[in-house]
């Protein structure tokens, strides 16, 4: 069985964009540094838990709390090209990506990625 | 519908041994002070391991190790007097409760706890 990306990459689905390689390594990037920056986040909050913990709730409060950012990070962080405009314009409406990370990526990609940010902040207004 | 103690305080089942008043003060003492013991375990466990998390693995390391401690107590920890002999076994096995502790309980629960304390020791052999 192929992966989605394999796939895409051969036959892509219509009216979906075709990343070019240059567009491949500046996605990576991107993709990579947000979810680097996330991970650090949550590595400090779950410190910050842990050095508090005073009684067993604290202890099973900062166990929820880590199945929770997994599971939130594992539904968000999805490389596949099918899936990148809905990722990137998830990650600028959180601000967890900075406009000029994306620098370089053709316009049949900074469009969806930014319709769809502005989508989620005009849901969540 | 009755709890699983309050029916047997009333209506012991066959063969199951009935806890006085008193044995029951122990029995608590007891059970709360191993379990304590094991929570300041883990929770020392938990800050140790924070503290040292460098990378993503090292987060969902201790995520898992706190899920299976808090299925393992939730298991281990069952305070029903048709299950507190095999939970004092459990924990004179493990060395987490010391025979001193159960002083005053009668034979009746003092024997099937020693036997299954034994029980599991050779089972590990």
């Amino acid at each position: 069985m192929t992966s989605p990306s394999a796939t895409q990459d051969s036959y892509p689905y219509q009216n979906e964009p075709i990343w070019s390689k240059s567009e491949k390594v500046i996605a990576r990037t991107a993709f990579d540094a947000a979810l680097g920056r996330e991970l650090h986040e949550v590595i400090q909050e779950a410190k910050r838990m842990a050095s508090q913990i005073q009684q067993s709730s604290d202890l099973w409060d900062l166990e929820h709390y880590l199945t929770q950012r997994r599971k939130e990070i594992d539904r968000k962080y999805d490389y596949r090209y099918s899936q990148l405009t809905h990722v990137f314009g998830r990650l600028l409406y959180e601000k967890r990506l900075r406009q000029e990370e994306l620098r370089g990526l053709r316009e049949d990609k900074l469009k969806p990625i930014r319709s769809f940010a502005k989508f989620l902040a005009e849901d969540a207004a």
